[in-house]
């Protein structure tokens, strides 16, 4: 997402250009990794690798190990995220094919790359890094709270899994789209492998999850725009702890609320109602003006994913309305997604 | 504080019976957990033991390490927070001779007790446990936010270091006091040496802080309560997190509210303003509703030790009008103290 700042990229650094493997995926919700990289860092990517018995494709050129290297590749990337997160066997050779070939390993499955077999020494043989994303760096700091230069957005939730991702990649495009420089910033492991670089944040532990938010957007020239990748809620039973570290640690100057209309149940927990989106900016700027008083809400990211034209443009139309605020699906973009980057860039 | 729930204790198990060890200790400031220990959980303590340079005493009666066994002792536990957390060598020969005598080792320093010289050998070849409070169990869930039985009553905060842990043993004991089958539950290193278990809940990784806090408070009888040690505070800049995911994994039907008066700064962060009261009842209420929709503000703790007893009374009068809630010193307890009890109690 346009210029990167001056200073090192945060947290996990990520080789700068891939070769995206499809393992042996018959089921394209399981490659959600590897569209996310084909969609939002296409410049990345030099091509996609799979095992015969694969039959999902991202559309990237399919290419050998060896040819990607050979066309600036410096990292092979698992873009699969299959179920219990278990690396099988029969991927182990294109993996140690991979490092022999000089090329990184980045995953971001539960199995460490160093517990497979053979990887740890082929790494250490060839001088290449085994990368997993659900790692957070060790030297962590506890936060100081310190107002950072440069400004800050974050998207917020009523819930998980409901685009608050998409939301922040969506917003750095249409920015840096507009001329203003901005930096998509990662705090999830797909997130982190779009951006090349960021911090899981919900695997941190507890005292330093601020710590790590403020790692995530370092102090940036006046006019810079970190577009803050968000986790959680604070309305979540299990995950309001690392929302509400990611909010205090990144003391935004804006924040986006992202919703699924319809979505009444905070996703695994039946009977546990979602919050309006009202109290959800209520909440966040109660809490993120501890470390910026100037807080406010840019806007509502609506993921209409689930509703027809017609009722995804009512949904929009009635949450703008009910709030005064600029409300988009940025999926459907189009003169509400420009009204919300509107008040995002000011 | 009184008779324990029917289930197993939760998160670290302790000996059931210490001798409390004082290092070389000449600053009684240090000796805050061995001071804590004598005062909180006298029952558990046969004496103490220090080295020859130590000038500082507890009071308890001093005793062997080989005596301490025989006087029914199970584990020595390190009752000194000294800079750094480190465990000086000086202290080892005392230690080893610890475990060779059967008991367990038991320290909330920085220093792991496996990685000074010989313990993890002597510790293996006598079948005693090196127990490190600061590291929380391997094996907590993702907090499920479902109702537990039984009442839960939390200490909440303004900052840090004002009274969170002393409250809570205070309203646990006051509550024993009145016949109430009250359980004091520690989330914090010094707390879990007091209490013999719990979870140092500032340790835990960010997506299993609730789920840590649903383990501390267990399932209970209808009638039993359990008093739950807050940490940090929701307006804190680096500690917001963990006093969230303790909040909402604790589910709190009463708090209660922990403040310094004439304590205007965070400790630690110039300029960063200590909330009001008020706020931190509000924000408490509102994001406490997530996992008990039936929580409410039982009163308010302040720590006057700075205040002569005119100033402290004035103090305690003053939060009390102003907020219409039962206020008290634990320390200087009393009458407010009785009603703030009487608060607790309902």
């Amino acid at each position: 997402m346009a210029s990167a700042p001056s200073a090192a990229p945060p947290g996990l650094s990520l080789p700068p250009r891939y070769l995206v493997f499809l393992g042996d995926v018959t089921e394209p919700g399981y490659a959600k990794t590897a569209f996310g990289l084909r969609d939002w860092a296409p410049e990345r990517c030099v091509g996609e690798v799979a095992l015969p018995q694969a039959t999902v494709t991202t559309g990237l050129p399919r290419v050998g190990v060896g040819e990607a290297a050979a066309l600036g590749a410096r990292g092979l990337v698992i873009g699969i995220a299959n179920r219990g997160g278990v690396i099988p066997d029969a991927w182990v050779a294109v993996l140690q094919e991979a490092l022999r070939s000089g090329l990184d390993l980045v995953s971001g499955m539960h199995s460490r790359l160093a517990d497979l077999p053979g990887l740890a020494e082929l790494a250490a043989e060839h001088g290449r890094r085994l990368i997993d994303v659900r790692v957070p760096p060790t030297d962590l700091p506890v936060a100081s709270g310190r107002k950072r230069t440069g400004k800050r957005i974050l998207t917020v939730g009523t819930d998980c899994a409901l685009g608050k991702k998409y939301t922040a990649l969506s917003i750095a495009r249409g920015l840096s789209a507009r001329g203003i420089d901005a930096t998509f910033r990662a705090s999830g492991q797909t997130g982190i492998m779009i951006a090349g670089s960021g911090i899981p944040i919900d695997a941190v532990v507890a005292d330093f999850i601020a710590g790590a938010a403020e790692c995530l957007s370092p102090d940036a020239a006046p006019d810079h725009v970190d577009v803050i990748e968000g986790q959680g809620s604070l309305f979540h039973p299990a995950y309001g702890a690392v929302s509400l570290g990611l909010l205090q640690g990144s003391q935004p100057d804006a924040f986006v609320v992202c919703h699924a209309p319809g979505r009444s149940e905070i996703l695994g927990h039946p009977g546990q109602p979602v919050p309006s989106v009202e109290d959800v900016i209520a909440q966040t700027i109660a809490l993120g003006r501890v470390t910026n008083p100037a807080i406010c809400c840019a806007g509502i990211s609506l993921n209409t994913a689930g509703l027809d034209d017609a009722a995804a443009a009512e949904a929009i139309e009635t949450v703008a309305a009910r709030t005064g605020l600029p409300a988009a699906d940025p999926i459907r973009g189009g003169a509400p997604f420009d009204r919300l980057l509107d008040a995002c860039a000011r």
